[in-house]
């Protein structure tokens, strides 16, 4: 039993990564500055005595060491799982200080504390966004130049830049998880919440940002977070990077938007816009070389359309749940 | 005539460059927060027409952005040569901080500044530290994987990555030069400079960190200036990295330390430590492409061994002058 700190603690993929660690017979001290976190993922886990939470902004660097402060009685912190980051690219493409505080300075902050309390393992949440803009090229871990087109990806690199660094200098180990697009539940941002809210909003019309030609690869919360588990179980190395995906070219708006109509409201007409891509920053399409994890020993268990259609009945309950 | 601003305009390489920049006819703005640059660098500048300075902390946004106020009557700046950074790279593994600040947020700083001044290009001072080690392996542009192994390289591998992102969002041009090791006067830092000092110290004898193996590529800073200046007024693209550097294999420490000491005290004994690398990173070996920066039609005259040997005696010239 040992203790795991998350930051961005009360956000969609930590809720599913806490469950997990509960299972495992872990202790969990969850860290959320609420920004985009929410409290009420953290209220069925209150009674839950191998769990605790606090709201401290990891940015700050006083706040985020009062934290781990309070885990002094605890025979040392196992691993940090640093999930914080601003994940709302365009407010971070509008403000590229928020993509600067809550995903770069979060992982400079949590290096300064790791070498101060001496924590063993960081497993960090880095993204595809890294890479940039490689066309029908296939990404595998070591594919260069590196040139990300939104600040949230610039902010990553400089993450895994800074990470790199500290396990030159200090850092026993580190684990670079490379998310692609990830979907399920609890939902609170990305495409599919966004379509199925569309869709309730104005049930028989759903307009789409882009051609709809836009290919990602998506991947199930539920995979995601089995798949970091068997990494920082299984990687030997110092520093572990991996791509963690599905196998496939990832499905298009264009599917997306049919599968989330076809669920939500089958007469709606869907309306495309121009362009190949959602935003300025958003990556157009995407193929991931996974077989580094592949070797390691995980695969997933759902392609990308079939983690799209399972997630989508999830949000569809989830969303009817809210009303 | 247009105004360019430097940003670590008090520096070893912003020195070199005003005086060429200003032989063209442009007007120069220099900025240095004077915690390595020297105040003496920009004495002989004063009488200048079209040379102006100002003592300012980049990472200090206000201060930085008050500085550049003072141009609005100037008709606008045509481009800032960001050529501020922490250069010293075990002060930065001590403190990461330091790099955090000196070295990435004045980057960050400059591009914020950037939008709102609608200033249209950018010239950065990168660095062979983004590559990290790749042994053997000749390092071209687009190389991967990227893993910085100092927090000095980190730092510049995050501006690169804020800088790409700028790009696709608002910056109409960077033009990003990775340099090698860069000698000549007036020296403030390097292996030069310390060789010398060492021996003049001790005459008889001089103590080198590490093996003396490490081999590296040199670049005299005249030579350097002048391929910055040649693919700012070349590279055609928005996005243009090049490396800048010789096209040999570098020096060895071992042949460094006999250059100086046969220039300084002849008679010396050279005593090696043990160990590739002479600090917590260092890279130890380094093989640059550079055949990018000649097909767009830029070379060195010379080579690293001939960089080092002119620089050595420009830097005995300089350190006798200061008795």
């Amino acid at each position: 039993m040992s203790l795991h700190v998350l930051t961005g603690g009360a956000g969609f993929i930590a809720t599913n990564l806490i469950r997990r660690l509960i299972d495992l017979g872990e202790t969990v001290f969850a860290l959320d500055d609420m920004s985009r976190g929410r409290p009420d993922f953290w209220a069925p886990l209150q009674d839950q005595p191998r769990f605790r939470s606090a709201i401290v902004d990891c940015a700050d660097l006083e706040a985020y060491r009062t934290a781990l402060d309070t885990t002094v009685n605890d025979g040392g912190i196992a691993a940090i799982w640093h999930l914080a980051a601003n994940s709302d690219i365009p407010a971070g493409i509008a403000d590229p200080r928020i993509d600067l505080q809550r995903t770069f300075l979060t992982t400079f902050n949590t290096l300064v504390l790791m070498r101060e309390f001496s924590i063993p393992t960081l497993n960090f949440a880095s993204s595809s966004a890294i890479y940039g803009d490689h066309g029908e090229t296939v990404i595998h871990e070591d594919i260069g130049p590196l040139e990300p087109i939104s600040n949230y990806g610039a902010m990553k690199l400089a993450s895994e830049a800074q990470i790199r660094a500290a396990v030159e200098a200090f850092l026993p180990k580190a684990n670079v998880f490379r998310f692609p697009n990830v979907v399920g539940v609890p939902a609170t941002h990305g495409v599919l919440i966004d379509f199925v809210d569309k869709l309730r909003a104005t049930p028989h019309r759903l307009d789409v940002l882009g051609d709809g030609t836009q290919r990602k690869a998506y991947l199930d919360v539920e995979e995601l977070v089995d798949a970091m588990l068997f990494i920082a179980a299984q990687a030997q190395g110092r520093h572990n990077v991996f791509n963690v995906g599905p196998p496939d070219r990832g499905v298009t708006v264009r599917e997306i938007a049919e599968a989330v109509r076809d669920r939500v409201s089958p007469g709606a007409e869907i309306r495309y816009g121009t362009g190949g891509r959602g935003w300025v920053g958003d990556v157009p399409r995407f193929r991931y070389a996974t077989d580094r994890l592949a070797a390691l020993g995980w695969r997933p268990q759902h392609d990308s359309i079939g983690a799209v259609r399972r997630a989508v009945d999830q949000i569809v309950a989830q969303e009817l749940g809210r009303r």
